[in-house]
């Protein structure tokens, strides 16, 4: 089936400890798309400005992703954002961040999207990821992402838009403050009564704990022994993740594990190279060879 | 086979967010060996005051511990602690300690542990670890503890210590410290090169990652709702890990993935009370449905 990714779309300056990069392609409807075209055929939803190149659309092309919802602002300028990294990659500080063409982005879906029987709402005003629930004449498969920023900012609506959606990937430390509960089992119930199916807690090196209504699953991250830069490792996870669900065409027990672990070693090609670098020739093969790998390194039978 | 465990026993004066207790029952050898009585015949060496009484002593016998080895120092006072958990169980502050009997420990075994297969040497100063491994005619099977203050203090007993044991458990900022590398793969590699054949990385409620030369195994911790006092869990992890270590008697990769899984399981059940109650009463029923609820929540097949 198809999947629908609303989201940002950058171009990113960053420096960690392993090197620069400037004005790199980057946002979360980049990193979550690229990698869903791994698994099904995503369609992404954003806005640029005129700075945003054939060479750039080329990029998402290429991956199978589909660009016709990707407007762009005439005499625009696209989304600009700085950061920095130290030894922490848990921790960045933002040097810079230009909203430019995005600051008034308003997501309209082209007609051909609207069919499709996934979506995936990244981390954007939660009042445009409402309008965007509303454009669909049947409401889609829906996950989405969001962050302290709207926690804090816009509470009301982004309860109203829990409510409507399937699935919520967070952060621990936003699921923590979403829900007022320093332990995670107990975040994580308070924000599943707040409406979604099923919440995705990510802890970026430390894995990822799902929980639905009586079911929960663990998975591990992959062990790198090289990070890049982690710039985006959230938003492949939720596109690896959401692009499996939408392959599947379903939301069992069993393909919301396999969803994990595909969301799960899909980040850790990201982290692996600057920007969107790993992503672009990223091989199905290469996927399930750590997919299998994870298994083995992980995996136990009862006693 | 049995395992002789070597370490503190102290009493600890606890508060946490869910309480307070005084002056209970504590310290590495008490949590080790306590678990250990689950899985083998724990030998217990350490060394108490007066005031440690035939009712502390009945708590470990009530666990199948051996205690020939546990020195009364006649006049003497039990080794003291007092600290104090705020909202982050992985951090504590340190209010007080009293090392009393425990600063002139010298760990002498009794003849009848000197058979022993198994030996675990828990966080004491490394040239007290290497006057233990040198008592015994044929060396057991040993696995070490230790902590950042041995690793600035006394760096060259302890790397002689490191070149003589077969395991070593640590957390993940002494593996950095210990290595002077960031990254844990590469952390492990460098304390593999050190010494032992198998390096185990606890990082409490993230879990545990093992490495040796060709073989990682990565255990998630088991999840809890309810964290009332973590003190002693790294203790219980080793003691559960080398306690079902001695029952396979052996060190092969499947008993060192059961020996990861029971570890991590042992270690929930600590952190459920304040001091050793959860343990006092601790059927090896409640542990093997822990095993077998993580292996659940985890496990997933190959593709």
């Amino acid at each position: 089936m198809s999947l629908v990714i609303v989201g940002s779309v950058a171009f990113d300056t960053i420096e960690t400890p392993r090197g620069r990069v400037d004005r790199a392609i980057g946002g979360s409807a980049v990193y979550s798309s690229m990698i869903a075209g791994s698994f099904c055929r995503p369609m992404l939803v954003g806005v640029v400005g005129e700075d945003f190149t054939g060479a750039h659309r080329a990029v998402l092309e290429a991956r199978g992703v589909d660009i016709e919802g990707l407007e762009t602002v005439p005499g625009g300028k696209t989304f600009f954002w700085e950061g920095r990294y130290g030894s922490d990659p848990n921790e960045r500080d933002t040097i810079l961040t230009e909203l430019n063409v995005f600051e008034s982005f308003r997501p309209i879906l082209p007609e051909s999207y609207l069919p499709a029987g996934f979506l995936f709402l990244g981390n954007i005003d939660p009042d445009l990821q409402l309008s965007v629930l509303k454009q669909f004449p049947k409401k889609p498969v829906t996950g989405c992402d969001t962050m302290n920023f709207w926690i804090e900012g816009k509470p009301d609506a982004l309860r109203r838009v829990l409510e409507r959606v399937d699935l919520i990937f967070i952060n621990d430390s936003e699921a923590r403050q979403l829900s007022g509960e320093s332990n995670l089992l107990r975040a994580a119930s308070t924000v599943l009564a707040m409406g979604p199916k099923v919440v995705v807690i990510k802890k970026g090196e430390h894995g990822a704990h799902l929980f639905a209504k009586d079911f929960q699953f663990i998975a591990s991250a992959f062990p790198l022994e090289d990070v890049v830069d982690p710039t985006g490792a959230g938003d492949t996870f939720a596109g690896g993740f959401m692009g499996y669900l939408a392959s599947a065409g379903n939301m069992n027990h069993e393909t919301l594990k396999k969803a994990m672990i595909y969301g799960t070693v899909s980040a850790s090609f990201t982290c692996e190279r600057f920007s969107v670098e790993r992503l672009e020739n990223l091989e199905i093969d290469e996927i399930r060879g750590r997919y299998n790998t994870l298994s083995d390194i992980t995996r136990f039978d009862r006693e």
